[in-house]
């Protein structure tokens, strides 16, 4: 069976690769497990750390080249985790290739899961984003309407209601998880307005200044990249009647404040390195941070097997122990 | 002024034409009666009953045609009323086709709105379709979660989350009305799955057999043409601010079960126009409209001013008016 992972040169990409490989296989339609033979990365940028990996390869290109990502959909491709996006900020920037990317993307690829002799299973990575408005209340519960404030938070929504409608109609076994903000992520800075949430304590553990750009009080909910990989295999190993008629799930996380995610730094990794935190608030981060949820009650992906890190200083051990030594091949 | 219909050759196209032309101006950006020149119906068929008026214009085409679109929405438009749209058992029926007339082509109205000097107002057609899912209530309330059963209401949920999204970013001053079942509906019966509360009344009426596809207990929110007429021109005139950041909007329906809709056939037109109706019930319609909201607690848009039916009786007194009489040019 083959494995496609979209953004797969992303970090949640690469870590979900790793993953697979080390289990060898996945549950297949049938229920058992079937052996992996190869997992393709597609993504528009190549990243140097790509698994190294018989099993693996890499194709280059745009996620709305629908003709492209027909051809690498395709064969004994069993199951689809669609990770590529253009992020939040980002999006903002660019308004016609957001659409493009996120939205005619990921029409193309549950176009080329369609075309599939037998119907794949596809995992799709929706976000908190898709919530927002001014009468959000403070804690989000299973029921909340989507109401999203950016465009990649729309896009995220339109690309649930199409994996929802492809799943109904039986081209697809669809599965739509909305992600809270992964913390912490490796490597440098992206266009997500959310990045800051990592940087405070990647870039002060690495000796480096940081600027927190929203104030210490903002809440959050957080996920560390080590649950959130697992969240995408537990969505994709379950059951479809586990999902039933309702493929988009909230996944559980670990609410804090930015001043509390800090605090933990200060405790992990003493006040020189909280000292290298700048607080400075810039209005426009704000504005989409705090038009965010704050806490989550998802009970339902709870009473699923998914599961939440249970303290910051939990998140801080995660990113210390699986990226701060160098990544094996 | 020049304004836009698309959907224009439909029956409540054709009726909004009329009620502008009745009109004379609508209110513009600046929230002051502006004199309308043109009304343009955009439609991929033509109606034999086109209100003949020298300010009105026919173009024939699709709606997912981007480049047409784009010559219709031009000049000085300054509004768009976009109730072109494949309706649910035609979607269902032509899932490819669907996709291209409900989101491509909406997102060619949008776009070309976007285009034009001046942000234009867009008030959308959508629908109490976007409702739906096994836990669904039994009275639908203004925070409901979207969670569409047909590819109809999956494409609506998705036009009107781009809808805010293109206000959101200053492209339109955009409005989405989510519409209950418009009955009586003139005409001969289409290929919506409800087009049987409309042909329960007409048909009779008209002293013709109907066969009803769902049971008398079957509940559905109902609003008369000349009140979702009504609606769509209360929805341009309301200024921004009424509608603030929330540019989503159940109507309020008047909400009665087909047994009662046949009552009042009986009331009105007697024993023998009620004996016309044969009751057989269709597994497939049923299923689709029994996943409809029930019932509908439309606060918000009551407090913005919108109004619903007081009675059966008084829809079908509508359509008698309105419809079963030559309608003037």
């Amino acid at each position: 069976m083959q494995i496609v992972i979209t953004g797969g040169a992303g970090m949640l990409g690469k870590k979900l690769a790793r993953e697979i490989l080390k289990r060898g296989a996945l549950t297949g339609a049938g229920g058992t497990p079937v052996p992996v033979d190869r997992i393709v990365l597609f993504d528009n940028i190549e990243a140097p750390d790509i698994p190294r990996d018989p099993r693996v390869s890499f194709i280059a290109g745009e996620i709305f080249d629908a003709a492209l990502v027909r051809r690498v959909i395709a064969g004994d491709t069993g199951s689809v985790f669609h990770l590529a996006a253009m992020v939040s900020a980002g999006a903002e920037r660019d308004f016609d290739l957001g659409y493009r990317v996120n939205l005619d993307g990921t029409r193309a690829v549950l176009e080329a899961a369609r075309a599939l002799a037998r119907p794949p299973c596809v995992v799709f990575a929706s976000s908190l984003a898709v919530y927002g408005g001014a009468d959000m209340p403070e804690t989000i519960e299973d029921g909340q309407a989507p109401m999203p404030q950016t465009s990649y938070g729309a896009h995220k929504t339109m690309g649930e209601l199409m994996v929802s409608d492809y799943t109904r109609k039986g081209f697809i076994d669809g599965r739509s998880l909305r992600l809270p903000t992964i913390v912490v992520r490796p490597g440098k800075p992206n266009l997500a307005a959310s990045t800051f949430a990592s940087s405070i304590i990647r870039e002060p553990l690495a000796g480096r200044e940081v600027v927190c750009p929203v104030r210490p009080d903002s809440v959050m909910p957080l996920l560390s990249p080590r649950r959130a990989t697992a969240a995408f295999l537990h969505a994709h190993d379950l059951p479809a009647a586990a999902w039933g008629w309702n493929r988009s799930l909230m996944l559980p996380s670990h609410d804090i404040s930015v001043g509390e995610m800090a605090e933990a730094l200060r405790r992990l990794a003493g006040e020189d390195a909280y000292r290298l935190i700048a607080w400075r608030p810039d209005p426009a981060i704000e504005k989409i941070v705090n038009g965010w949820p704050r806490r989550l009650d998802a009970r339902r992906a709870c009473a699923m097997g998914f599961t939440a890190d249970s303290s910051m200083d939990e998140i801080v051990a995660i990113y210390i122990e699986d990226d701060m030594k160098p990544v094996e091949g």
